[in-house]
């Protein structure tokens, strides 16, 4: 740590890792806490897929409008005040070949014409994605971790699956015996990203599923390697809470891939990246297990739904 | 003309060159009057485009939507009781990139999802024009003229455009002084395209725009041919009424090309593939000069707005 002067008084620099419903609650209280200026976020895009054409950025879309105050509160995803004009009269297709069971709004249906007549017209994931927050107000960075193909593919007794056929259409009922990453041996971080995490002052891993949603992020080159370098200031939020996800199948897929589901677990993966994991105060018992692991720990409140707890988690974050 | 009695058991085939809402209006009438099962009706694909992504085939769903009973008839496109959910939302992407002046309603986008993520599955046109007919409950045959690229564009004081750009965004209101089918050269019409032509009883050329809805047609390899070899079955019904077109531009186009708006000029450019032309009675007094032109003439009420006269209209180019 530099003790120049000058240093000090910048504002500190802030990179967060994020996947959709669980980053996007965090973010919340984070910009509450901190200028947004300051703030960068790195969005999983494995989960991204294309329907009728369209392509569709799940975690990046639920960070935008959870971060707008636009999402739906009740699902968690999409928009509030949404209508399904356009799925209803699909339905008319279904014999014929039509995708029925990913739901798009027609509000959110606007997002994702837009977004695909941008990436046809050239423009790049980063550069649309920084458009898409402009458009909502947004003025934190947000970042999709690559441009390349990025594509999450969990193995099932159904066989593989694409991940929104295993999230969504099969609502993750089913076990998974393996996970892929396709395209990430051919998939670069964009240098926003790599520079976001070597000049950040702090990088937080927020409470995402460690599998699926940060584990995308980890799989593309170079970006293990710099979280390894900078560990000391990587504190991640761990999504499991006694034992279990508050939303999702991390809990049921750490298990299914031979993992804990418990803050050890999570503190066990995370290791190599992590210097520091924030556990709930439901986990304060297994402190000494995570420490064990080779991880410091703050034990918080963690569970957002609770007023004032996303602010105090994010000040926690930041060792304020 | 044979008189074998088995033939003569057969009902007629009547096939029905065909572009957007006139030719619509002219089915509708047409499939009272006769049993659908009889008709095929090629339909105009210069028209078609991409929005956002989307396969966008205007005068195919023009004529499924109408003849449905399904399309608004206030505005003539589109479908009755839509709502404009998206296209309102996508206004906030308006500044970045957005294409906001080609109106997709909520219900309508459904189908140009659904053909979208079909053509990216491997169907052709003619394939999912076939489920898209069936999807509605029409049992008459609907045929693209092509499944490969053909695309309008029309040369404007602004340059050449794309038709939509022309028809659209412009609402048709500046002069064009030149038209291209782009892709033309190498467009194959269908087999099914051929057979319906050579196979047919009486070929109709439906009230269209002869330039940019008929045009495209018969820019397609073959299918000029196909048409002058069968021109004593082929009565088309013009689309210019006392001089001007109830609907588009298809009036002023004719003159901006250096044609006559009337049904004079409609018969000289259609003489080569046309053997009979239908004229309003509001154009009795150029019957004799129809008939110098080479093509014969039937006069007839043609404003299908009028009760009756769609049946009526169908039936005399049916020689019924």
């Amino acid at each position: 740590m530099t003790t120049q002067p000058e240093q000090q008084q910048s504002v500190p620099r802030i990179t967060v890792l994020a996947g959709g419903v669980g980053a996007a609650r965090f973010l919340v209280g984070l910009l509450r806490v901190v200028d947004p200026s300051q703030v960068t976020v790195v969005v999983n895009t494995a989960d991204d897929t294309v329907f009728h054409g369209l392509h569709v950025s799940p975690d990046i879309d639920t960070v935008v409008y959870t971060t707008a105050g636009a999402i739906d509160p009740e699902r968690g995803w999409g928009l509030a005040n949404e209508s399904w004009r356009a799925m209803e009269a699909l339905g008319r297709y279904g014999d014929a070949g039509a995708v029925t069971w990913f739901n798009l709004g027609d509000r959110d249906l606007a997002t994702h014409l837009w977004r695909t007549g941008r990436l046809r017209d050239g423009a790049s994931l980063t550069e649309v994605t920084a458009e898409l927050a402009a458009a909502w107000g947004l003025t934190y960075r947000l970042l999709p971790v690559t441009n390349d193909p990025l594509a999450t593919f969990v193995t099932t007794e159904l066989g593989e699956l694409p991940f929104q056929e295993y999230f969504v259409r099969h609502r993750h009922g089913i076990a998974v015996s393996a996970v892929r990453f396709a395209g990430a041996e051919f998939a670069r971080p964009t240098n926003e990203v790599i520079s976001a995490i070597e000049s950040a002052d702090q990088i937080i891993v927020a409470p995402s599923n460690p599998i699926v949603s940060i584990g995308p992020l980890l799989a593309v080159d170079g970006i293990r390697d710099s979280l390894m370098a900078n560990r000391d200031r990587v504190v991640a939020i761990s999504p499991i809470i006694a034992g279990a996800a508050l939303k999702g199948p991390a809990d049921r897929m750490l298990v299914e891939l031979g993992m804990e589901a418990s803050v050890v677990g999570v503190a066990k993966l995370y290791e190599p990246i992590v210097g520091t994991l924030i556990i709930d105060t439901a986990d304060e018992a297994s402190a000494d297990l995570v420490r064990a692991a080779g991880v410091k720990v703050i034990v918080t409140d963690t569970i957002m739904s609770q007023p004032g707890v996303g602010d105090s988690l994010a000040r926690h974050a930041l060792g304020m």
